[in-house]
């Protein structure tokens, strides 16, 4: 099985590599982009029977820094 | 509207990053993560009226390298 868990900074959390991304699709001349936010994905491949609740726990303690980041978990 | 961008190394294209994560989450004790790959999420603000051919436009110019990644644009 798998699960696809998604890492994303919380909003009010300033985020430069977006902002970077933003200003460069200007650049290319690409009109209407009016704002970029980056994050991560991460695909786990799990052993059979692994709850959706080890992966929060995973979040938690490792994928996510919960003090500015925020995280959805989606089983597969 | 919004649109979110998935970019992520192709299958056979190492990823020390998605190693890592997993060597450390085996040493944290979570058992049976067999595999773990990383890769970006980007969400893109657009103005309305803009088409879906036009994001992955930016995928192929800027948000994804194609040689090593793939990318996946869902409009939302």
């Amino acid at each position: 099985m798998k699960a696809r868990v998604h890492v994303m900074l919380k909003n009010g959390v300033l985020d430069p590599q977006g902002e970077a991304v933003r200003h460069a699709l200007g650049a290319l001349g690409f009109d209407g982009v009016e704002g970029v936010r980056q994050g991560k994905v991460i695909e786990l491949d799990l052993a059979d029977g692994t709850s959706e609740a080890q992966v929060k726990d995973m979040c938690e303690k490792l994928l996510a820094n919960t003090v500015i980041e925020s995280y959805s978990v989606e089983m597969i």
